[in-house]
Order: structure tokens, then sequence, then C-alpha cells
């Protein structure tokens, strides 16, 4: 992975900030399986915490529950349709037809991260490594899981020293999604300063 | 308030999914403060749930604990300014001074929601009005709050019969805001269909 840089850990809030929609990967014992969720945010500064919704149903449910981890990547523009095919796609189906896994369905790519079991996916722009913190009452009522960010990274084409580089000079592809519904997505659109003049 | 449309439940979600920043509002007793989120999200679908972090330290959180309700307002690109001031000052030290409340303080106009105390906004773009779903672990130990929607409206030249319009023509200034850090926030930006061939 070129372009891969270090985020500190006391700006990794910054990579979720703004609302991206996010892929969802987790591994247990050989097992892995990504889900896209635009259901996350973030929870805490430092130590960081992010919140997410990961179904009962799902697959991915399972790896997170098992190995007590997961990561969370930032798809860019140029993996909308990957991306779109991991909301709509079941991981348990693939492995149980012993078919592959999802990563290798969607064409995604895969590197290992520094500190979970959890793969990260090569093209995304950001990736957050997550220890889950136990909560068994918010997973099951409302299968909301809240994880500590173990590490970070970003594109360091569009992310760096703890700042979004988006401007009218970057390649679209790399902007962050922004799901809606039914396939409706939008891109992360114009930067602005709002503490400057108009 | 003209535009203003009422959203369906089973589509409040969607004021939401795509990460946007907003202004919680809440009252009691004639009390009532304004304070910008970058973290809240969707978190259930029907009846339409979503979670949202109040700090401690905030007058917005009495508020919401007093009166067990707030709402969430989605600013819009003409209202970035205030969107960021409300983010930095603090109502309770406005309401020791009587020197008003924050919405006159930052020239925000609001109208009466219809199923809670918290007031709307004026010239945002959507609204959802929540009922907090008591869960105390969370709230004290992340700040994290759990709501009920219970009624949603959006401007209906942006969002309507469950969708938004943003297209080319929008004017810009009524496109939702996504804030970073330090100021810096993006607009949402280009819209995109990813079923469609490319």
């Amino acid at each position: 992975m070129s372009h891969l840089a270090h985020v500190e850990l006391a700006k990794a809030y910054r990579l979720l900030n703004h609302g991206p929609t996010v892929l969802v990967s987790s591994a247990h014992r050989g097992r892995r399986n990504v889900m896209a969720a635009a259901w996350s945010m973030p929870l805490d500064f430092q130590p960081p915490k992010v919140a997410v919704v990961i179904d009962k149903s799902t697959y991915t449910r399972e790896l997170v529950e098992a190995s007590g981890s997961f990561a969370l990547n930032l798809p860019c523009r140029a993996q909308a349709r990957p991306a779109l095919a991991a909301g709509n796609q079941s991981g348990r189906e693939l492995a149980a037809q012993a078919a592959g896994d999802k990563f290798q369905e969607l064409g995604l790519r895969t590197f290992a991260a520094s500190q979970v079991e959890a793969p990260l996916i090569e093209g995304c722009v950001g990736w957050l490594e997550c220890r889950v913190l136990p909560e068994p009452h918010n997973q099951q009522a409302y299968d909301l899981f809240i994880g500590e960010v173990v590490a970070a990274w970003a594109d360091d084409r569009v992310f760096a020293n703890g700042h979004w580089l988006y401007d009218q000079q970057t390649d679209p592809a790399l902007r962050t999604l922004h799901y809606v519904a039914g396939g409706a997505f939008f891109t992360i659109g114009e930067a602005f300063d709002a503490t400057s003049p108009l």
C-alpha cells in the first residue's frame, strides 16, 4: 500500500466526523467478512471510540463477537459499487457455499491490520482498527457496538496531519462516500472554513 | 415556515444517513438551548431511533435530561457560522447572565415542534423530533443518548418523498453541513446512483 500513512489516535475521530459511510471488516480463525455501514460515528476523542450498528442477522456480527474486534474502512467514490454490493450480499451464504469470501466476490484486496485480526481494504482512504468494548445490552437491544480505536491510517493524498485535503484539485474518485438508500450516494463536497470572511 | 413538509417516520433515517452535522435543540420550562453535534447517527428504521453524543458539561444535557426530549435540526451551508458558534458558546453562561438565550445570541429564529418541547430552527433543511429512551449507563459512561424519532420534517426544496433532491441546480446554500474540526466544514457533494452504468 503506497500512500498509507499513520494517523495519530487523538486525530482519528476526524476520519469519521464528516459522516462517511464505512465498510466494516472482521475476521476470526481464518473466516473473514465485510459489510457496509452508514450508521457509525465517533464517540470520544482520546482514547478514541466509535459506535457502529451491526445487525444481528449479519455474518459480520458473528465474527465481531467471536474476535472482539473490527475495522472501519472508508471507501471512496471509486469503490461505490463494491460498497453497495457489500451491503446487499451475505458473506454467510458465500461461506456456506465454500465459494470464497465476500472480499474475493467483490474484488476487494486486503492488507493486514496492525492491532486486530480484521483485514484492511486496499483502495480505501481511511482505516480505523477497533477493539470491541463489550456492552451486551447495547448489542442486544440496539445492535449497537462500541469500539476503542487502537490504530488509524489514511491515504496521505487526501488526509494528512489530521486534516482532510479535499479541494478542487483532488481526484473525485478519492472522495468519501455518503450513502442514502436504494443505491443513492453522495460524495463529500466543497470544503470551506467557517471562521474566514465570507 | 414555507417549504416545511412532513417526512414519514419510516423514511426519517434518510435525513441522517449521509452523515450531516446537526444542531441539537432542547427546552424545559421556559429555558431552551442549542448546541452543535457532529456525532449523531440513525439507530433504527421503524420505529426510527437516533443516537447522539451530548457532553455532561453542556447546558443542553441538563435540558434534555429534564425534558426527556430533544430535536435534531439539520443546518445548511447558509447557517455554517451560527452552527460553528453554537458549538463554541455556552448557553449556560448566557442564561446565567440573563442575556437572552443562544438562539437569540446566534440570530436563530425558531418555530414550535409538534411533539416535543424543543424548538425547531428556521432555515434548517431537516428536523427530527425525538423522545429520549432512557439508558442511564450509556448516558453516564459515553455521553450517549438514544432517542425515538416521533416526528420528522424537511425543506421540500431539498428533500421530498423520502429522497434528497440535491443536484447541480440546487442552491449551494441549502446543502447539508459536515463538520471536521477547527471551523472546517464540508458541504455534501455530488449525488450519484451506484446501480446505474458508470
